[in-house]
């Protein structure tokens, strides 16, 4: 590896929020759509997961994560673009690792790998998922075949 | 145990189906209604599976079970009650134990028990949940806690 | 739209707690009757997540939303009633829209619609679904379309 | 509505398969990717559902729906694609609606509606998702608010 | 039953810690592994639940329970141990019952019961799993045999 | 690679099985007892799948695989294990790549890689679990990283 870009301090941030909406009388169709928009509007994270409601519903609990400067924006997507009268957050750490980045030159061009520092020590290697899909459509190879591929060469330098 | 009920055979139904559609269009309030429109239709089973379709959509994945003579029936409830535009469906047989009832005397009144046999062999007892239920309602007592008066009670009379 | 009852004020309720046990040693049938307790008792909302345990074990986590009033009441039912050892419990906020209740008139008479405000506009609005299912089973029409017939209904008078 | 488009008849189709393999070793990633891979070559559908494997293995199972004539285009992309050493089927009978399309007039412009037929009555309508979701950006509206405006304007011409 | 050990005081603890990561580029293999380190290492609970994260990426969150005093060992484990670049976390309370032990006496040998007591009263049982199980390899019986042998037993001398 | 063990070749099997049970009055305590005795017994795959049942239930699909001579005994450990009435199954078939077995040195000593051959391909490639575990156990690594030395290997020596 070669070529490291600016680094991310390791820090524990303490001004994030988790929040929550149970969901049982909306379409997957429409959650699929505002999972986009909160990304969009700057949310670090959201997810979905599957849980049962009263009256044997099958329901989504969607989840987000984002700074408390962003409450307001993610409040505001959920009452619109959902069907929640209620949106419930509270506080929470994250302890984040430094963030490198650097480049793999692999037989069908560069990759970027993302290094996640622990107090100086290179302990997460995540070749960028873009990159990767793009060259295995480029090339018409199997996207694993890709991974291993930078995996390989990503060892074989350092 | 005492006081056996007629027994009820067991058996290989050779003529059971399973029907199955992927839903991402509808919401779980209305799912929790179609369950029961189908039981009393005479569904065998009817059951969720969470799942996960294209284009992020958390989703839900109803299942049923019931004779070659309700595919007719089953389908239209599906049609008519859901949003889905196809129904698929598939052949199973089904191994059934001989059941047989059976009651225990609690401190709070009987209780009927269902006994699953295979070939002669009590493999299963169930308390029957409705009537566990009636009593610990009445009796203001954990449900749990009749279950547990119900296998004493059973066990040391057999 | 006609016919505004009593509002409910926008506010945030800085006094929510959220509970939460995993359950690996308890049925599935005693856990329907759990959530209907808990509601009774007053519960914001209760309900089921899948997880998986230590040991291959498939198992549930039940969650429940409360006032902090509430939080002896929960945990004696779920005490008492489930298998649990111990109860976790944190705090946190949520924010309620407004809601407003009208009527509409529909063909098979009128349905109570709730309407959630954020600050002053209109964001939600939802056809009761009890009185959708009563009208649905009284005219045997399939429930989505009862809800289809609110909708029209609703904009064509808003 | 108006503007009927060419029928595509209500039938029931024998030659379709359901395809399964069981997943504990690969990353959500790729299989997000596999997925669109899927629908590419012809799958009818693609979807994905949490499963427990053993030695405490959270995992996934990735289910496809193809005619008879996909299957061994199917199985390529699934051996190249994924990291399973056998992928199993069976053959499954499909109902399928009749589908006509019509177009509905907002304010925003048309919408194609999708009506499923059964024996002759429509039991479906859905509005076109991508359509909705092109009219809620360019119009920077919620896309509930398309739908309810959707589900107005198809009402009030019927 | 007889043979009381010493007690495990009821009590609130506000010292405990949930602690979070999503994990969409790791295998359900290695995470299987992972659930075990976390156990050696002093975790109260560790647990698995399925979420869809974006790009259509079936994910699972790895959730677990440990006191302030092993943030730092839990952390680490998790860094090295998955693929994460952060973990997030937040305090919570855990009211635990009393624990007692007791013995009951079958005719396979004695098994240990876990009593939970709730302001003195016994409000759970719980034969020991690992007791039960190893009964029923060496006697070659159903462990749901076992397990109602011990209900029975212990009922019947208390 | 060297050191090629016999091969296993390609085939389709026809006389496999799938069973399926739906669980909503048992513990996850138990059933992750029963998917090791069905394992032992020949079961080529178990495992389990939330599903919701009536009466607000989550419970527990269980799910295997196995050759229609091992239905008679899975059905007896089914119903003695678990609290089923009944089991139901259908055919499947399953294609299965050739497996062969190779050896990879790393700098912790040698690991089997399992490779799967489609048509003579190899498409799979798969070191073997639990000699990595053990690897990483011995060695104080972690498992991720044993699992990159294998790769960085084993694809520098094809």
């Amino acid at each position: 590896m070669n070529n490291s870009l600016p680094p991310n301090k390791e820090h524990i941030d303490s001004e994030m929020v988790k929040m929550e909406v149970n969901l049982d009388d909306i379409s997957g169709e429409l959650l699929g759509y505002v999972m986009d928009l909160l990304f969009e509007a700057g949310a670090n994270d959201v997810y979905y997961t599957p849980i049962y409601m009263k009256k044997n519903r099958p329901a989504v609990q969607l989840q987000l994560l984002c700074s408390e400067q962003k409450v307001g924006t993610m409040k505001e997507i959920l009452f619109k673009e959902t069907t929640t009268l209620g949106v419930r957050y509270y506080p929470l750490s994250v302890h984040r690792l430094e963030r490198r980045f650097t480049k793999v030159e692999t037989k069908w061009g560069p990759v970027t790998v993302k290094v996640g520092m622990l107090e100086q020590n290179a302990v997460q290697k995540a070749p960028e998922f873009d990159e990767c899909k793009k060259i295995a459509q480029q090339h018409d190879v199997p996207l694993k075949t890709v991974y291993e591929e930078v995996w390989k060469t990503m060892e074989s330098s350092t």
